[in-house]
């Protein structure tokens, strides 16, 4: 069964993590020098993991020294010379450490999407030229005049007061949701928000739901935190509920990370009627649901279902919103919302990391978004991305390429035929100057090889065209082999 | 011995910790329900803890029914009902976990800076009307024009390669340190900069070397991560370097968070001659040096020594220079410089934190600080707060109460006689508009009862003087007593 715990790649993930835990604990002493460590079938029944796993990590051990073998009596923890901890080394096994346990990483959107190319279809972008820069640089000057010492005043950890109200007003006139100054709280950018939240709620070894595909960058958060992943197959028509239950059921998973508000990388959209059923799982299972809404503006034809919090009673959806994504990347700002509780959790999280997000930010955004030139920008930004993407599916129409047509956001999920090696697309790409994201890094699973992630947000028709063209030809080379 | 683990303030800390520790194994399944927990002896012996340490912490558990007592057998662990999962709780027992393993939180910096008061001497903050701020809007408003996409662009997770290669040329110019771009990270403020360096660097438990007093909020940082605290007394002389060597022999700690220059709160500066042995202690110890230097140019009569960084040739020395203090706080801009090691790991943290800071706030310190006009700004600082501070000294000369007048900085430290109660002090100044951080708050061993840290910072002459000259009216209510 792909999705159980078993699976080759999860075993894959799962030994890295033991492998950590093991060195934690010989870290903090816990497991001191020449001490027997515990027995395969033992530890692999405390952690819940297969005894392959166990013993995967402790051949790692032994590799790194770490662990010695005593014929016939099991494994001993090797004595540290102090050089061990030397500082370099310790930066480097914390390096390696976060690289290795997340392959994602050696391969990661953000290393992808550095590479300087041509035709950059990595980005989930909206590209800077569709936005209304002089209006906007000209509009945020004022922000200044307003504030004249905002450059010398701090916000507080929450956020600044006035943008969270605003920001109330707004979800009641645009979700018909009641919500005080009290239960939001300011983040910069929604990655933080994912960030906060795990360094609450994850505890190493937890086991979490994620979509599957899903944002590899927020796989990566989990992944450091220790999390195990529960993968959800994710579809144009939602979730399998019955598996959710079942899967919610059986790993009781401390919460559900989901995007499914034209979802990344995807473009499902989770419909209304499983919103509220999921509400009722997540109360039931006392999962909480972290619902990821970075692009809820971006549709095309018509606006999406409204959001799981609109049916949350009981305080168990913490809702991500980034306003500032198509509207002002650069600013950062994303508001977090959910019950008191998590929320005061949060701002304290919030107050350690940072001690607020910049006031200039907050107050830059909050102008800019309460102009009546918002909206015409939003119209604007939907016709674009509509073009783009009928630019991009024009020229695939030839290709034979799977993919399901999305109602809104930045990207097409592409399924290419089982006989072109996506890693090697992507390379031969990259040298071509074409960019895109292979499926793997947002596959839980890292199974999802024969997928692309193909954002038309970032780059303008003429180019996209041009760059689609180009992508189809270097992977014809494999055809015609 | 204060200092020594087993002092009573210390054991206090300790024990929250052992429970939070246990409580952990327990959610993670290592001691499962009926399991025997480990003898008292044996716990305190793994932890190395007193073992009055592990029995109060064994007493919370049984308080909070997470263990049960077996007569002559021992401690196991009580059966979790789900209920105890159920996320409110979990949230509020993440949040008290976070506030009573720090009663600094319950009591705050952020706590007591957030009650609006008239005169404001417990925030270690320029007064904005001192910033240029016309002409600081005025330029910022440039940088839009320079970068007409600014809105629309995110910074790279290590930061702006402009700014980087300019602080590179400042580094050089000013101290005579040569980096290259990528010894460079910009951080959203220090504060950022310190929790970034407590993921990679600190597990639960570990021992760190920290002054006695220092800045409250990165104690929280440390608290929060589960450090263990081994403090190093602060004095206008510097450090007692026979003891530094001692504990770094004795406890092997994995770092030394200083703050060696206008210290916070004392304003004490660590002399040159110390700093170059500090570096070769390190080196010798293998204990990293957190080095914050968050208002280095703040100097009163000459500039402070060169900082630890200008000794370290084998990257012991991480450091932290915020640059944005005393310029524009509002952008919260800090710079982290380190061995390549360092710097990558943490590179890795802060693209799993917030993905980089915003590069709209980059680029406006960029050219904010790159203006003549800033030279101007500082030397006018400077006599400001020389002003400042001299009307503070002069209105306590009365007072018998005792200090070091610092040689740069926002802050005094003063120690009040015996028989003044700094918290009901607090409590009575706040009720007449008079803030002030009590020491207690400072100390890592939360001890420093009759010391306060007074900003001059933040208030105008006047104000100061109205202000100083209140504190001491109320002070002297327990006098007259």
């Amino acid at each position: 069964m792909k999705n159980s715990l078993s699976s080759g790649k999860e075993t894959n993930l799962l030994f890295l993590q033991a492998y950590d835990y093991i060195v934690t604990r010989m870290d903090r002493g816990e497991w001191k020098a020449h001490d027997k460590l515990p027995s395969i079938r033992l530890l692999a029944q405390e952690l819940q993991v297969h005894r392959l796993t166990v013993f995967r990590a402790y051949q790692l051990l032994k590799q790194n020294e770490r662990a010695y073998v005593k014929e016939k009596s099991g494994y001993f923890v090797s004595p540290c010379k102090p050089e061990e901890h030397v500082l370099p080394e310790h930066a480097d096994a914390e390096s390696t450490r976060l690289f290795t346990s997340s392959s994602a990483l050696k391969n990661s959107l953000s290393e992808i999407q550095q590479i300087p190319v041509e035709y950059q279809f990595s980005q989930a972008l909206i590209d800077p030229n569709l936005l209304p820069n002089l209006f906007l640089s000209e509009h945020v000057k004022k922000v200044f005049d307003i504030y004249p010492k905002l450059m010398g005043t701090y916000s507080s950890a929450q956020g600044d007061e006035e943008l969270r109200e605003y920001l109330c007003r707004y979800m009641v006139r645009h979700h018909n949701i009641q919500l005080t100054v009290n239960d939001l709280l300011i983040t910069t950018g929604g990655q933080q928000a994912i960030d906060l939240i795990s360094r609450i709620y994850i505890r190493p070894l937890d086991s979490i739901l994620v979509e599957r595909p899903t944002y590899s960058a927020a796989l990566d958060i989990f992944r450091q935190k220790g999390a195990r992943f529960i993968p959800v197959e994710i579809t144009p028509d939602g979730y399998d509920l019955a598996n959710v239950e079942r899967l919610m059921e059986k790993h009781k998973p401390r919460l559900f990370y989901m995007n499914p508000t034209f979802h990344n990388p995807t473009g499902y959209t989770v419909p209304a009627a499983q919103r509220k059923q999921l509400v009722e799982l997540a109360e039931r299972y006392r999962c909480l649901l972290i619902e990821d809404d970075a692009i809820h503006e971006m549709y095309l034809d018509q606006p999406p279902p409204q959001p799981m919090l609109t049916y949350d009673t009981e305080g168990w959806v913490v809702y991500l919103r980034s306003f500032s994504k198509y509207i002002a990347p650069g600013l950062r700002i994303c508001a977090v919302m959910g019950g008191p509780s998590i929320i005061k959790s949060l701002i304290t999280a919030k107050s350690l990391a940072d001690n607020g997000t910049p006031l200039v930010n907050q107050k830059m955004f909050l102008h800019y978004f309460e102009s009546p030139r918002m909206q015409q920008h939003l119209e604007k930004l939907r016709i674009a991305l509509q073009i783009r993407k009928e630019i991009v599916e024009e020229e695939l129409a030839s290709t034979g390429w799977h993919w399901v047509s999305p109602q809104g956001g930045f990207n097409l999920w592409l399924q290419l035929p089982d006989f072109i090696p996506v890693d090697q697309l992507l390379e031969d790409c990259l040298r071509e100057s074409v960019s895109f994201v292979p499926g793997e890094i947002c596959d839980p699973l890292k199974e999802m090889r024969s997928w692309i992630r193909l954002s038309y947000s970032f780059v303008n028709e003429e180019h996209l065209r041009d760059g689609v063209r180009r992508l189809i030809k270097i992977a014809g080379r494999y055809e015609a082999q």
